[in-house]
């Protein structure tokens, strides 16, 4: 089981938890708790930081930052203690080895062995998320959000037979409530289909844990601890009775998304690596591309998409290369925002992508480019045409929820 | 160096903390650091343990409050850093090993290989006070005020020339200054006086830690982060240019004492320990003993103090074995107070105690009690007239400060 902040915001909070983690412990469950730092605490910390040094050193970073969850794995195990559970604290740095970069670490390993010996007395292991113990033994802490992959990392560790993040949401929608608020709870989802939502904008769950899960096949179900709503469950596969579900488990909307168009470039063999080479040279990645060679002639346009922040040094960059790479003009557009349909029916059904595009044009909204994965359709669309996009196919898609149940 | 946490409140604090470390670094010195909690933050975390669980576990109290002083040691590292030192943390766990009782371990081991490598290097090695890691490898805390003791213990762990203990007071004096305005700061004093001065009142620095320091033969210092005072030396003994300094160190004086006397007790032999077994059976210490049988007669009285607050059950404890004990009446009172001299002068001089005795007879004090070590004399006296006692010994044995350098 892992808590977020907002779960573990305060002692009555705290109280909540310890009660839902007894529940489990006694209906004969083992159960490992990872949970986060008190809501507002870690931004608490990290400004101490930057007061006392402009760029402060990883390490002392990762020292400053990985309280604030000491704390609470302390509190809640002394919370369970008071109503009657056995439950210990464990630290970071006694089982969870990571390695990487400081403040951004990975998880190596967990010893398992440490956690088995507690659940093997019945005892409830509680463990701070976000950090472990780096290879020169030193605190290391996983990045912004690491609670969740430190949660799946140890429940993958002791073979765990699920793991739960409880959350401030209930559960993944099919798409953003705040555009369609029709938009309805998914029961369950796959690995794949939650990661192409992760990536594309539905912040549930850091998108490194829910790899990890894959990688490990674990299950995973997101919930909310003040509520008993059932959430809902990332599996690595629907099942047969899971083919009810909607062929597509959602649509993912991200506004954050630049356009840079080359003009007259030249149609020869290489042209797109050259224009590619420098831009991942200087740490830019490239999103959707779009290059129609025009049949009979020898000049054409290349589109492609990156992270809104990074627009203007990208095209800064392209055009110190512009000799090298030969084009007329570059242009740049940040009013534009990729909408996508995600789901594992794709893979086997194209005519979800037929009736995607369909459903676009008989409303009337222009696609600036379009990219597909195995389980993911996306198009580029104008910014100001997004929401209605969102709200036409989740429509169209049977997603919307019946009348009575919406968020 | 030690800071406390009142040096450690907020980064400007830590800032100058950091300033002066960086002068005794550049001065051409290996320098370890040992930081307490921000002021008010281990209140606040004994505050949520109160809260989560009435009767907290110490291991998972220790984990909580442990995080305060994690904080600081990170902090004041990278503040360090961007004034250009070089510095790094270390945690407890990396390097104390503590033993007994969780909430008030002592230090058993410090790692000081590691800190010497760093040391070497010339780099400033900062550690968070009042933990370490216990026989079972968990956080251990040494109990409030600990962090003392640990900045000792360090000290002592890479035989360093001297451990100064930056403090919200100056340094040590006479007797307190709320007393006796003319109360002067000691340029030096002894283990065993500051032990004595320490026992009876002076709050300056945890008794554990002077206890140490004295074992281990090493040199302390008393005085404050803001300012550039020279503070009060705490050493094994007073070398010969020290010999101008009285003979006597300081007056103490304890209000927290209470008196209790048995009346017609009869005189036989084991008397004294008839009475004194029952009461440390339910642990409860004895300070003063006074019993002076009276020739002829067949029954006398003893009197002895208690702390204040135990005055009432050790009272009980005696009535309830008032038959086998063998006593008429059974009197408490606790309006009086312990006045005290402390110097290592008395050992070799029997004069001064007469003249302690003579100061006081002559300003009318009439002693209830009294008794000796090596180097104090103590006196019982009435509670109000505790506080003109302290005053005339400090006039008489030279203590007061000249005109204008009043405390």
């Amino acid at each position: 089981m892992k808590f977020g902040g907002t779960s573990m915001a305060g002692i009555e909070r705290i109280r909540v938890v310890a009660a839902r983690v007894k529940r489990e412990a006694d209906a004969g469950n083992e159960v490992l708790v990872v949970v986060s730092a008190m809501a507002g605490e870690t931004d608490r910390l990290v400004q101490l930081c930057r007061e006392a040094s402009a760029l402060a050193d990883p390490q002392e970073y990762d020292v400053v930052v990985a309280s604030g969850e000491q704390v609470t794995a302390g509190l809640l195990a002394m919370t369970l203690q008071n109503m009657g559970a056995k439950a210990r604290s464990f630290m970071g740095w006694q089982l969870m080895r990571a390695s990487g970069v400081h403040g951004n670490a990975r998880v190596e390993k967990v010893e398992g062995a440490l956690l088995d010996e507690a659940l093997n007395e019945g005892t409830v292991a509680v463990i701070p998320g976000f950090q472990g113990v780096s290879e020169d033994g030193r605190v290391a802490t996983l990045g912004r959000g690491g609670s969740d992959t430190s949660a799946v990392a140890i429940a993958a560790g002791v073979k765990a037979d699920r793991c739960d993040i409880y959350t401030d949401v209930d559960g993944v929608y099919t798409t953003d409530p705040r555009i369609v608020p029709q938009a309805r709870k998914l029961t369950k989802i796959t690995f794949e289909e939650m990661l192409e939502l992760a990536g594309v904008g539905a912040k549930v769950l850091q998108v490194r844990s829910v790899g990890l899960a894959m990688r490990e096949n674990l299950p995973l179900r997101v919930l909310t601890a003040f509520d008993d709503l059932p959430g809902t469950e990332i599996v690595p596969e629907l099942g047969e009775n899971d083919m009810e579900r909607n062929a597509i488990a959602g649509i993912a909307a991200d506004r954050n998304e630049g356009r840079i168009t080359l003009t007259g470039i030249a149609d020869r063999p290489g042209m797109v690596a050259a224009v590619m080479q420098p831009l991942a040279d200087a740490g830019l990645s490239v999103d959707m591309i779009v290059h129609a060679a025009t049949e009979g002639q020898n000049a054409s346009d290349l589109t492609f998409t990156v992270p809104e922040a990074m627009m203007a040094q990208a095209a800064a960059v392209l055009n110190a290369r512009k000799g090298d790479i030969g084009f007329s003009e570059i242009h740049t557009d940040d009013a534009v925002a990729k909408v996508s349909i995600v789901g594992v029916g794709i893979r086997s059904n194209p005519e979800l992508a037929a009736k995607m595009f369909a459903t676009l044009a008989t409303s009337g909204i222009n696609l600036l480019a379009v990219s597909a994965s195995e389980i993911k359709v996306s198009v580029l669309v104008k910014e100001d045409e997004m929401e209605l996009a969102v709200r036409v196919l989740h429509t169209a898609f049977g997603l919307d929820a019946p009348r009575g149940e919406a968020a």
